[in-house]
């Protein structure tokens, strides 16, 4: 195997996937495995499902640990990767599954995060129109959020192709895991169970600033997003529902006709062939994003729906994609296109 | 008790969720109860929860068994309602749970169902202005369909109060049972579990001419409903998230007190405190249907969730509600607003 | 109304179980309500569900808050409800949701519970022999643990009958709410979505003993019980299935005819018609116990299944049904046998 | 790739699943694939998880279509098999994932079939003592049933190393697409969420034959198995809960010794660290079984519980590790040891 990689942040979900997929990544050797709370216990008691890994014993989140990797996977809280990044060096491949390095305006991290604002780091979102050069080479990754993912890669085709007036209603059903893994009463599965919730309702949700990004810059004007996520009754997946007003003279046969060219050649987005829709189980622990779209002639909107996992396409498979580029390996590498279904 | 039921269509989730309601209902006697190819089965073979009605055997669904009832719960296929009622006598309260009485425009009818139109009866929401009064000593009420039912009642104090431009956009997942009862592969436990997926979209759900129906009649103009359905892993539950552009001016406070004003002295419909979404586990079994709104500024958008049980509010329960109404009884009677949970 | 009650611990699934029920009781008016760190509180932000109770404030649970109350329900961690009772003065009625009461043997509390044995109450299992009587007109009621519940009603049957080898086996399903609301994070929706696992597997739950307790009486002889709690990725309800070894010449309909007998004029417990088994969604909600009995003639054994709702009937229904009997009211009075399905 | 492979009944769940390992085995080219009622239709959009299969048209079940491949997988209904195997020819080698060929006893398929006896092949278990061997090269396989293999491996360590008394006692609980993907009421995901139920019940299920042959054949005497299968509301995953009666002396550490050395070298079957329970969520996907076992002193029982993926070990897993053994291929080969978790 030619790179070894560590992961920071072993214990939890994003780590979780990420050591899922390295575990079958031919070049990847698994190097130090970090964790916080959790440092000393056996990884084996904390994510049994990674069997050859299960007696490795988490070590602390140091400078020391990491060291002397070609690769370091940053799972970490929210604010904690410029630290950690900054000892490592230059010449390391960091690779940050947080949002620290994701939003290019200093005033939209300030806004929704109240710190001040870590850098911006190559986005790590390869079907985005530019951003695949950008990623070869780099040592820097920012692994954009899983629900940017989502609603990015249903949205871009339609701006790109001036179809869509720029303002977006967004309402995102996803899994459990989304949440994390740190127990919070709303979590319980007495909770969830049965039941769908919205949160982060009226515009306030993180990754809001993250979606206005992407689509504006693919846009060429600033193009708002009304963003509701939903927790749904499962452990992973999102289903995004976007829906934009359609520009005058919009027929159905040009958004189709869009979509089908933005996804051309690309492995791992998919449109759907007419009629069928995309379902989140159908990309289970896949790096697969499954597309759909639909012009409703009545309301005069373009409606398109994007399923993928939370935590493959979403996270940690999106973090080996594009990890992939940045050390010049093919971009499928070691990365799942099929789902575990039913 | 007062009034003597009959079920037709016992054997399925809308006829078992009238029953479950019926039982508790001090004014209402049970009395035949029918099936189509169920008929000769006894109802605790299909129905394992409604105990003390398990011996009781379906009869067939016949002018002759429906006979000598004070009520007459239909909930059979669409089309089948307009036959039965009519045998069965205008002094007899006629409630139909299906779609056949529910649109006025017989156009509508036509393009989304596909056969001739049967009429238009009493609409059973009563918390829709103007409703309650119709309701009152009717003698044929048209049941909402579920999604009808949980949208209008988030949207039409914003339109009542003229603060929505008329193009609604709406998200909504609903549980399980709202496909019915009859198997088939895409509804079997192993398909829905861990997964969402939508259906019906670009605007040819059958239930999306009915919600144009209802806002536009409170808007006084034109509304559209770009409505996306969506199947959640879960048995009950809807959760409607519904999106309206504000008009001019429109404030948070303006938006709040609109619904705070429409639900006023409603028993079943509740706006939530500020900063408290609903969750669809919260209703689980109940009437009630709850309601929070948000004012997203930044896209310029009111963001209404409503949360309700398909079953109950949206089916059996909404039936039972008017039907309190048309036999002028205590429109709360019978109807749980405690939900099940967790 | 005719008598007060209040609820400690009403913040919990035990609690607010009890005042789901306690809301649709006709003799009941609900008093104080106190929490632990919860107090001050609203009680719409901690149980949804109860919307006649949102605005009730959770106070902390000291003697004064609870004096004054004809009944008090105690749902607090093992260990607290001694000193609570005793504040109350022995002309209240305590119920105790917990285990502190529930064990004759002092030397089975301390073992399993590791702390001093506080006494021993009233068992509120009335459809076990003898136990109804006791129950008219006492003080003071320990409510059975869920699994005891499901267990005991299963069982005793065979063994009052003499048709069983005193050795039972046994394998429980549980759904999530029996392991309570403190977050855990095995107890994630994350987690158990999905999964299947067990716990406290070789005889160490704590219910064991009182298993042991409850069918070794009925037999008249030491009863061991081998039991196996799983996991089950449902909020509600128990599946417990029982195997014990039939004594020699033991026939199908002599098996079928004990449990006729042991459940005929009970108003909870049900012996399903032959061929049916029951399903936890038949009891969703509500107060009754199904069973189903099979002799395996290969193997030798009698196998018996139940289903309950572990909230229900196995806590807050049995508490309350208890009550009832304790406050000289009908058995039956608030309790619904009717559960919420699908 | 060295050898081609057909599935028959690749539209349903067991076909999908060995589907899905087919397409990351270095060595398979997948050939013909075939269905019944869905001949013509797309894969894609039957089992839309399989990407790369998505454009195949899947032919009809037919010698002609099966000919000239070098492994073909029947997943039929059970009789089907034999006519299909004896016109492929004996150089071929035929994995048959039904039951047709898995009992030794005529008069066994007999009484739980009902059919004429079609004969025995190699049973796809290798992790039995002397399995391996007789597989290695053969021509035909019997794949085994999911609760066979699972309660297999989690009690036969016991009977080999003469700890256990010969009378089994299971309770297992399994996901729904062990029931498979044709469409039945009680499958439905309403009926199934939130729900256990049990089934089977008292020696009557298919696979307790199998069960009874494989741990008869290991203990060297008959050996009864009083089995319960329950259904889970999980797509996939079986939990088996094994009890037996602790030969006289037994101690826990001699318990844990014969479960060491029967599974020492073994590459899927685990023991857990002590402590530790295996839950089926972390074999989603995976061909590893987990297993612990307890000694239950007070009731003189080992307690022994195992976690499989009912489709992968329990069946397609299962059946391309056979099919490795029998085209002389590194017996891991393509086989998942990771699950998809959470």
């Amino acid at each position: 195997m030619a790179f070894r990689a560590a992961v920071a942040g072993a214990s939890g979900y994003a780590g979780g996937e990420v050591l899922r997929l390295l575990l079958g990544h031919p070049e990847i050797e698994i190097g130090a495995l970090t964790g916080g709370s959790n440092a000393g216990t056996a990884l084996g008691s904390l994510q049994p499902h990674l069997l050859p890994l299960a007696d490795r014993i988490l070590e602390p989140t140091t400078p020391e640990v990491l060291a002397g990797h070609d690769v370091v996977f940053l799972a970490l809280p929210h604010g904690q990767s410029a630290a950690v990044a900054e000892a490592l060096g230059e010449e390391v491949l960091v690779v940050d599954c947080g949002a620290d390095f994701r939003l290019r305006e200093p005033a939209d991290w300030e806004r929704f995060y109240g710190s001040a604002h870590a850098g911006t780091w190559p986005y790590g979102l390869p079907e985005l129109p530019g951003h695949r050069d950008v990623l070869k080479g780099t040592r820097r990754i920012a692994v954009p959020g899983c629900y940017p993912t989502a609603v990015s890669l249903a949205l871009f085709p339609a701006y790109a192709a001036g179809l869509a007036e720029p303002e977006a209603v967004v309402v995102a059903a996803s899994g459990t895991s989304g949440a994390g893994k740190a127990p919070k009463p709303h979590l319980l599965g007495s909770e969830v169970m049965g039941s769908m919730s919205p949160y982060g309702v009226g515009g306030v949700h993180r990754h809001t600033p993250e979606m206005v990004q992407n689509l504006s810059a693919v846009a060429g004007e600033r193009v708002t997003v009304s963003f509701t996520p939903t927790l749904a009754p499962m452990p992973r997946g999102i289903l995004a529902t976007c829906s934009v007003k359609a520009r005058p003279g919009t027929t159905a046969a040009a958004v189709r006709a869009a979509y089908a060219d933005a996804f051309a050649g690309e492995p791992f987005t998919r449109l759907l062939p007419e009629g069928q829709w995309p379902a989140t189980s159908a990309v289970y622990g896949s790096n697969a994003a499954l597309v759909q779209v639909a012009l409703d002639e009545a309301a005069g909107r373009i409606v398109v729906v994007s399923a993928i996992d939370n935590l493959t396409k979403g996270t940690g498979g999106g973090a080996v994609q594009s990890m992939n580029l940045a050390l010049g390996l093919p971009e499928t590498l070691g990365l799942p296109l099929i789902g575990v279904a039913p």
